[in-house]
């Protein structure tokens, strides 16, 4: 059975390369996984004063739903979370009972200066408590993005970090399995 | 000579409890501080490929340019920062130098569940490390935001967080002082 | 079939209510787990000159190798972990391939200060993720030790928390057998 | 006047590499810096039922009370930081009112794995906000403990790293005098 996992990217920029991540990513699924990529550019900041949600809201509340694990691909700002990842969880996390995020399998990837966004992934651990999200522990990808890595178009070109990539999804899709207790 | 501090607030909501904070805060300055409240709801989020700054940003910049010290509402949205927030402080620290942040003093209140939002707020003192803030250690104001200490408009009625506020304010303005090295 | 649970605490007062907390849990395990409760007091400090390991080090780890999860009571000593608590880990880490923690299931109690060890308790699933340990989101157990939770002995005597403690333990239970993939 | 540090190093061992950044921050005190350098390998876990102070806890806590400044050199064990590191500023914090650490100002350094010890910096960043410690925010020093920095003593050979080490000396200092408000 298909896994079904929906890509966050925590930088809007065209040319990013956390982007960058999701697309090598999406390109070397493996065998049974379909990577999804939520587009976050028209999702505003939560606000309860909010009258109806947005569309765009809408819409990335039905890829939560449709998805059975997450990609996260964490680029680090000032030592923390860039907004727009943790603002798209925390739309997810304000349905009922939580149902959109509990207990499934997650992956969380980035790209970022010297420490390649390690600062800003322990910040998004501690939040995947509350959501009762389960990432792996390993491996973890810290991508170093001014080293060589990525090309102009923010394109992942490093061989390694390439294979690094590739057994994050093989790891994120037994962990999935895992958890799913072999029901899935 | 009067301290002129910038209050930002991580919730949108107008009846916010961390709202509530901030216009506490504002009445009470002590006497040779001035407490301005920036208006993020019209702050995009950063975004590298926008070509023009929005005009609410300029506003933003030119508030933060402005400010001898910051005052900072922490809300905790899932163990961790509000986006609007953390957003605000991203957008001023990409000016060159790191002019409109660096060495000021900082004040962090925060609003929210059992811990009241202690959780964020130590993520907010990692973003200061980065941004080279100087967050006050002490006192750490943790509002519950749930035990009648806020009315239902988010103002706020406990006289003993109130009075933690205003230890808060002059503890500010002391740590300024200090910082500016007898200069200011 | 058993599950064997290691417990370990980190604070070494005989009366201290990380004690109690351990203790409680030892007493009302669920059918079908046993828990043995660690004794760090002899542990010294983990020194890679020591030229042999000493005996209650030798003692922890095969207590370490019989455990089939842990289960972790967690003091906050200034904001953070309780060395001792710390130092059973790290010793517990140095044996080859990690074996004597990789994968196991963990389940986190504390008892402090107004924030019953909340930022001691973030610092140790950090530690996890290097540890490959697979500590449970949810119940999480804060425990405030100075408001008549605790006995003078350091017992629980508070029934919401004792009820916390003991579907902390199912949780395990469950987890456990989850994460051991129905070949335990 | 002179300004005097005391250095603490999480690692026990003889060759640690943090001692070794130590040692060169020792043999590179600025003018009108003495820096000496704590011993802990025969201070005991903090215990509340020691009848007694341990002779090597006394010695470290006059240490404490003579110095006007800290210099911490954190390993990382483990994602977080060295037992015997947090428990030395564990002692300490014990005294009546804090008065041995409470308003200094702290230079921190690390030497570890890739990483250089960051994330065990950043834990003790947050051990800091409770003890009333201030740590420079600049310049961190993140040394690869693994990359040639260091020889086979542990003595510290990269020119760059050296440097590095000299410049948070000297913020140090200034710092230090900033902090006291020109009163040292």
């Amino acid at each position: 059975m298909t896994i079904r996992v929906l890509a966050l990217c925590g930088s809007l920029r065209a040319k990013s390369t956390n982007r960058g991540l999701v697309r090598y990513a999406q390109a070397h699924a493996p065998a049974g996984m379909k990577i999804h990529v939520a587009d976050l550019l028209d999702v505003p900041f939560y606000n309860a004063d909010l009258a109806a949600k947005p569309a765009a809201v809408d819409t990335l509340l039905q890829e939560f739903a449709a998805a059975d694990a997450l990609l996260l691909a964490c680029p680090e700002y000032n030592y923390s979370l860039a907004p727009a990842l943790k603002n798209a969880l925390d739309w997810a996390s304000r349905e009922p009972d939580n149902h959109l995020l509990r207990g499934k399998a997650v992956a969380i990837m980035g790209a970022a200066g010297g420490m390649g966004s390690s600062r800003a992934q322990y910040h998004l651990r501690q939040v995947c408590v509350y959501l009762d999200l389960h990432p792996l522990n390993k491996p973890e990808v810290f991508a170093n993005a001014f080293s060589g890595a990525f090309d102009h178009d923010g394109d992942l070109i490093d061989g390694k970090i390439q294979e690094n990539v590739r057994l994050l999804l093989l790891a994120l899709a037994d962990w999935h399995r895992l958890l799913r207790g072999g029901r899935g």
